[in-house]
């Protein structure tokens, strides 16, 4: 699928006009439809739709699934395939047990306390896995300054089109294992966390995950619905991201830029030189 | 309400690391709860959840309802408070009619040909005012040049935490009437817009729009909505915005920074000096 589309537009450089071809990231709607089985009858639902970047269509309604709670694993996918432009249907195995409700924001909480950044919280909690301890992976700031760099390299769509957020995983030795672009930052993430659970990769404990822009707390829920202990942006982190990276016992850098970076959480996974 | 909350942080420059006090831009759920009226009996539902930076939501939940077609003045509108920290109601009178299912996100079209960006657009068209047409308001390049620079001079809490997205409205001699930051880019315009609606200011058709991250479709449509005729972004525009804009009669500038800019669509707003 495309990812990019040409266009014809003016460029304006110290006031100098200049008609010029351009490339734009293309932005298109997204319907994700589950088929699932309730009392050995099938139904289909529409879930969701989502304005993203083609490619991947059937990464990002896996890894929307996965990090919203839905689906556990994998194997509870029978068959997931795009049926036309811009539809992709995911049809569950009949033993699949699943709880729609989880579909209502996992954030969004009717306790009597009202809504706050503490239930959301405590809600991420009630649908992420419980995954074994680990001993914790340690990356010295060398190792951590050189991250946006290799991103880059990498990044293909964003360096046409200056218009996409991306997400990468990385191993311990440096390497990208997985990266993903599109116009939507959460919609980046849906699709490196499907694409590890259709490749049998999850839970990501030993891997880094580098966001191009922002931290949010959507952002920091579905890494760890995947177990990434260490996400570092090149961007800003919100409260909200800070406190659940925190609570996750979770390392979270932000402002990762040029010989720099800052440490929001969990300051014992990082070796200075 | 408070929009920052400060924090300790380990700060890494040049392998030096330093424990330094740090600001964070507040990002916390709001709920909009919206009563209104149906056969003279009166309803409440919560229509949206959204994560957000506190401070200005009434605005923000007027904004909302505004861009998604669900109001079309503020004089249906009965009262706008907060009833509690993060969640606002909005009580409509009894003679407004509404129509719930524009809820259904607009873009979401259920006709046979599918979903795609041309659905998309065309479902826009069916919930947005006509406004009279007006004399197009044109723009010099040393005008538009010297928008950004003004922006981050009155953007408060980026400066303190460089984590949030701002929309401004400027008017034609350059002054900024309205501005708006969150860590949601479609909250930030909401902002702006639910204020203005308040304000009695709508519609926005002499105004110009500066947008300080990327043009997403979403924008575009909300920008649409309040008949605003010319926006320009700091970062890319999506093909669908530029469709969007396209199609509206719009003027959309992206890349605008320190001396050049480019225009996406409606050249003819734009003189060069």
């Amino acid at each position: 699928m495309q990812s990019t589309i040409s266009t014809s537009i003016l460029k304006i450089i110290n006031n100098e006009v200049t008609q010029s071809p351009d490339l734009l990231a293309i932005e298109e709607p997204l319907e994700i439809r589950l088929s699932y089985f309730e009392n050995s009858v099938q139904h289909e639902k529409n879930i969701s739709v989502t304005m993203r970047t083609p490619s991947n269509d059937e990464e990002l309604a896996i890894g929307f699934l996965f990090t919203e709670g839905i689906i556990t694993t994998y194997s509870e996918v029978k068959f997931v395939h795009s049926i036309q432009e811009n539809i992709v249907i995911v049809e569950l195995t009949p033993e699949a047990k699943i709880d729609l409700s989880k579909l209502e924001r996992n954030f969004y909480t009717t306790s009597s306390c009202g809504i706050c950044g503490k239930a959301s919280i405590d809600a991420i909690k009630t649908v992420s896995q419980i995954f074994p301890e680990t001993e914790k992976i340690k990356y010295r700031s060398t190792f951590i300054l050189q991250l946006p760099e290799c991103l880059q390299k990498h990044q293909n769509v964003f360096r046409q089109t200056g218009g996409l957020h991306a997400s990468a995983i990385f191993n311990k030795e440096g390497e990208i294992v997985l990266l993903h672009e599109d116009v939507g930052r959460h919609n980046a993430l849906d699709k490196v966390i499907g694409s590890a659970c259709i490749k049998s990769m999850l839970p990501l404990t030993d891997t880094l995950l580098l966001l191009s822009g922002r931290a949010s707390f959507e952002l920091i829920q579905k890494a760890k619905m995947a177990n990434i202990k260490t996400v570092a942006a090149v961007g800003a982190p919100s409260s909200l991201a800070v406190a659940l990276a925190a609570e996750s016992d979770m390392t979270l850098i932000g402002f990762l830029r040029n010989d720099r970076f800052n440490i929001y959480c969990g300051n014992e996974r990082v070796l200075p030189d």
